[in-house]
């Protein structure tokens, strides 16, 4: 009664879409607007760090040689010739028996090749001059860091594709980039079609639901880094449904279409994509939810065609969406990182095909678990708002039970992983 | 020589914190610039979800009572009367012997109390008449999601605090939350001090390096969810500091500066304190890096005196102001995540003190690992762009070795803890 679709499976169907991904484009910002973005380039040190010799303390800068005779019953005095703070640039180079109050960062005056600690000297004035001793020797070479010797000049720092955080701004500012060559964030175009929907400002009516997918890709499109392009709902028509989706693929890199993609009396994107001239890459995936998730290309660009259902939807993006949009941002780890975790609870239910169950992850003791997040209806959207993984159980005859090893792909993570499967 | 201070323990510092921690405000955003914010309100259900009794599948609804002698030599024939997609709505009620083709997610039509799936039915024609039967008997209820199954009328789904994520943005949409009650992003000023700072845009001058903490912190801020405000860096110079950090503290929730809060002859920060009148809640605190952090409250506001030493500073501001920020967000877990991990290298270097060691998170079938990042010098800020976690090594006397158990603070997770402990 209804056309028959082969499902192939996950591994196979993330393949086709590997086969058609886009390849990025960079662009300049600021660094004050670079936060969550990723590298385009790796960032290579600009010069040593530190840039000169400098004191990792508050103290004096001595020649370590003028020390040599000093111990607790002979203090070695020297007269204190300079007083320089971070930023103040040492004057004076030593000679025999002088030193050079010195702070925090600043530069060690030249022929100095020690700094001793305020907290082993001695100060007093006399005569309108400065003195300090100490009561032992002081190495050379000691609490002084060293030119370089923190990052070399020209060594490799951060790799290109490297979400840009905190630590990654502050070696950026280290090193001058005010401007960060960071990936062109692809356009995402988001259509929801089904007669059914409202707008999320309507009010409800019998028979209709309000629109919660376009809403949900859009956040997801934010989290996967890259710019969404909402171009409304459709009704299951086929004329405007085709000239919208015709139109809306020259505004955008890829687009994506949520509901009519089963075959059913109403599903209409079937047919859309044969007017378009699509290559579908797959119709029919051995997983659920999601198993109708269909992804075709089109003129250099893809097409998802996501479920109606709101948590096949999700998966569909995270698991085909997802990580083409991180290759296309750099990432040099683009899948969703995927780890091994105790089963918190049991999930009597086999099915044939493999699972993306919505799931959470906590700790307990050094152990990962992996937690359902609420019943696992395909169409309760409320659980997706308690997940931060989907859990993989694999096919099969048997159900699952608390205590098994279980893998689960994690959602917020921001490491990633070069392959789909494990590695 | 200089003044000496005693150090608190950490615990007791955030507590200090704690009891000068800022309320937090509400306002509204669109639906569209909800993502990443924290709701201000618990969000309940405005409606029973299904609003009515819809189907799963595509295929026919019957009335139960008239399939009670189907089998599969006995097959029962139904006149099929009405043809509805999602959306549309039946406008007939069954009859005996009436079947209504219904697809997926369309209301179930009046008197039909079960679906019989596609794949179960055969159809024909006659007479300009649609028909179709079935071989076996159908429960009632089968395939039919009832009215308020998966969410009831009135049901809390969310805690006011969330941070929204694409799941809690479907369940925004779903009912009708077009405008969204968030948390008002606390402005958090900031303020660079240090003669030796450049600009991130200057040449490198000799005893000179760019001030990379502001833009690290700026980063953090908006890790933290909050607004930052650059006031830009200032020269060791009291009168100009005391009278920029006062106006500064006029326009923010919070205001941040780095560096000069130490002992040194050019720290210009205790003066700047007492200058504003400023109560002074610690100025040492029982930990590496960052046992000068000082914080002070003045006039209602907070006041971070973060080291000028980058990680100390980084330290600082995770520990001291992210869940102060988060308090404001009504995040109700407004502490970073500890969990317990195993420490994946050697650390033999013992300190009297907390440490609180950069280190990134891996995950070794099933269990958590603790990884150094880099080397941990507390000026170098290579190491803070690998970081996903603060290691937590007691102080002591004794080092630490591969295969300890730790503890550890993630710093990208989303989940957080509700006291500072572990608990």
């Amino acid at each position: 009664m209804a056309e028959v679709r082969k499902p192939i499976p996950v591994e196979e169907a993330i393949s086709h879409v590997w086969d058609h991904r886009l390849n990025g484009k960079a662009e300049f910002v600021s660094i004050n607007d670079c936060d969550n973005r990723r590298l385009a380039e790796d960032i290579v040190a600009k010069h040593p760090v530190p840039p000169f010799p400098k004191s990792p303390y508050d103290g004096f800068a001595l020649r370590s040689e003028d020390t040599l005779e000093a111990d607790r019953d002979n203090p070695m005095t020297f007269e204190v010739v300079e007083h320089i703070g971070a930023g103040q640039l040492p004057e004076k180079r030593l000679h025999k028996g002088q030193a050079t109050r010195i702070m925090t960062g600043a530069k060690i005056p030249e022929d100095a090749d020690c700094i001793a600690m305020f907290e082993i000297c001695q100060v007093h004035e006399q005569d309108n001059r400065s003195f300090m001793s100490v009561k032992r020797t002081i190495a050379s070479g000691q609490n002084i860091i060293e030119k370089g010797s923190e990052v070399a000049d020209g060594e490799k720092l951060i790799n290109r594709g490297t979400l840009i955080s905190p630590g990654t701004k502050a070696v950026l500012a280290t090193f001058g980039y005010s401007q960060v060559k960071v990936a062109k964030k692809p356009v995402i175009g988001v259509i929801a079609t089904g007669t059914e929907l409202l707008d999320v400002d309507e009010e409800l009516k019998p028979g209709k639901i309000r629109n919660s997918n376009a809403y949900m890709i859009t956040s997801q499109i934010i989290r996967a880094g890259a710019e969404y392009k909402y171009f409304g709902k459709l009704e299951d028509e086929l004329k405007t449904s085709y000239e919208t989706i015709k139109q809306a693929l020259n505004e955008v890199d890829i687009l994506i279409t949520t509901g009519g993609v089963s075959v059913g009396d109403f599903d209409l994107m079937p047919a859309i994509y044969e007017k378009l001239d699509a290559d579908v890459l797959f119709n029919k995936v051995a997983m659920r939810p999601g198993s109708v998730t269909t992804v075709a290309a089109a003129g250099g660009k893809l097409l998802y065609g996501l479920s109606g259902n709101p948590s096949a939807c999700y998966v569909g993006f995270e698991l085909f969406a997802r990580p083409a949009i991180q290759y296309y941002l750099f990432n040099q780890t683009p899948f969703l990182r995927r780890i091994k975790a105790i089963l918190a609870n049991d999930f009597p239910k086999p099915n044939p095909f493999t699972r993306f169950v919505r799931s959470y992850i906590t700790y307990e003791n050094g152990r990962v678990n992996a937690n359902l997040a609420g019943i696992d209806k395909s169409n309760v959207v409320t659980s997706l708002a308690h997940s931060n993984s989907l859990m993989i159980l694999p096919g099969g005859t048997r159900g699952f039970k608390a205590g098994d090893e279980v893998e689960a792909m994690l959602l917020n993570d921001q490491q990633g992983q070069s392959e789909f499967l494990l590695e």
